[in-house]
């Protein structure tokens, strides 16, 4: 058995308060990088923290547009790259997939370094999204005011890592009636996403027509991206939305809602499901 | 002239509070697609805040280890890639460098989908920050705590932008008598990071061995890797840190401050540059 990956780690610490100073120690959020290969073919490097790297990956191949479909990947083994006691040992993951869906290596390594400008805009950037959707987000989702009201009160009861380090992202699945469904954490918001987004997929619960998601922190692009490939129709965030995260929405029809605080929110996009 | 570049945009919302719905107008934190390219070839594409690209893009050669001389980037320009009017005008900054410091393409094609997994962990992602510093941080450098502790209200009071769209990440360089230096804002952390050190790097300023950084939100690893790439002593911010960053700084000889708040803060790393 490989030892447990772990969230959070202790340390020694100065705190300097008033004038005083005293040594006590600390849980700190633990931070690793991850690489997932295909193969003998690296994908990605990202830095995150350890624990439900599986998902990881599963997610991260769903909202990157590499696999559309959970029979596409034939296995994800976190511990094949290296022997027990190795420093860099379940910081791989090692992905199998489909052949209809296993990048063209060969043909990424002639294209990567190509010409590409004449996709950085904005509107390029939404048209790659639209791409990779698994459907369009469900129109016939409605969701209560008040339901929504009470999803940042429960993620945080649910995060139980995060009242020791602070230093964790939180992303978290509720279905309509305001039940949690599954809550992940990283140093990284897009990989608390993925990490969502990816035990979903493993789950068999995609396209996630009737669920929602809510992040701790800023919805950006990325974020909105993610939400949007998954088949979400709701997106809530605690704080503020980007211009492009905001266009994305309207433009692919996601409900996109921030500064969920209090008896107060805001709506960016997709006014139509929320129900007074 | 191209437009000016603009930090926000403005757009009509929806604002629920205790079951009243209104539209109202709020500023959003732009956010767009920007590519570095080097001649030809293409070596990033991130997604920031319009502004300060030519720093942004200065900040990220030195951090990422392409240049470490103001003198090997011989031209930066923000408009050569796309005719006026296009949608990408002003996302493509285009870098001329030094022969010595223009990166082997060639070479990066053929090993960029190599395998990579033998470094894949904390202690390799060390290693190769220390491969990239300019120098050793200063040893001698020494701040009062008292100075410290003003530092986040002088950052919060030059913040224009956060305060319409509470959305942008902000990193400041003060001297040690706590001055400000220089600010810059973005939708990403570790690009705000990048304009502040592209400042200095084009302003002859390197390396920052008299100077402190404080950055908004939380200190990942990328975040140290950059404060030290720079040459800086001195990194705070007003949350917390990772295990990673921890690691890294105290191995680097970084002096890294968190949760610097009222009046109070804590020493992760580096305790001796700290003056009660």
């Amino acid at each position: 058995m490989p030892p447990k990956p772990r969230s959070v780690s202790l340390t020694q610490v100065s705190e300097w308060e008033d004038g005083d100073l005293r040594r006590k120690d600390d849980y700190l959020a633990a931070e690793e990088p991850l690489e997932i290969r295909i193969g003998e073919n690296p994908l990605s490097v990202t830095m995150r923290t350890p624990g439900n790297d599986t998902e990881l990956a599963a997610g991260f191949l769903l909202t990157e547009g590499i696999v559309q479909r959970r029979e596409q990947i034939l296995a994800l083994d976190a511990d094949a790259s290296a022997p027990t006691g190795q420093p860099n040992r379940g910081n791989v993951i090692q992905v199998s997939l489909a052949p209809e869906a296993t990048p063209d290596f060969e043909k990424m390594r002639r294209h990567f370094f190509a010409a590409s400008s004449c996709g950085i805009c904005g509107k390029a950037s939404i048209d790659a999204v639209r791409s990779r959707c698994l459907q369009p987000p469900n129109r016939q989702f409605r969701l209560d005011a008040e339901t929504l009201l009470r999803l940042p009160d429960a993620l945080r009861a649910s995060q139980a890592v995060f009242g020791r380090t602070g230093g964790l992202h939180a992303a978290a699945l509720f279905d309509a009636r305001g039940n949690l469904l599954v809550l992940r954490e990283d140093i990284g918001r897009h990989n608390a996403v993925d990490k969502v987004i990816g035990w979903a997929l493993l789950e068999g619960r995609l396209p996630l027509g009737d669920s929602i998601l809510l992040v701790s922190g800023r919805g950006g692009f990325e974020i909105v991206q993610k939400a949007i490939v998954a088949g979400l129709p709701l997106l809530a965030s605690v704080s503020a939305p980007s211009s492009l995260a905001v266009q994305l929405a309207r433009e692919l029809g996601l409900t996109l809602i921030g500064f969920l605080r209090g008896r107060r929110f805001v709506i960016y996009a997709g006014d139509g499901r929320i129900q007074r």
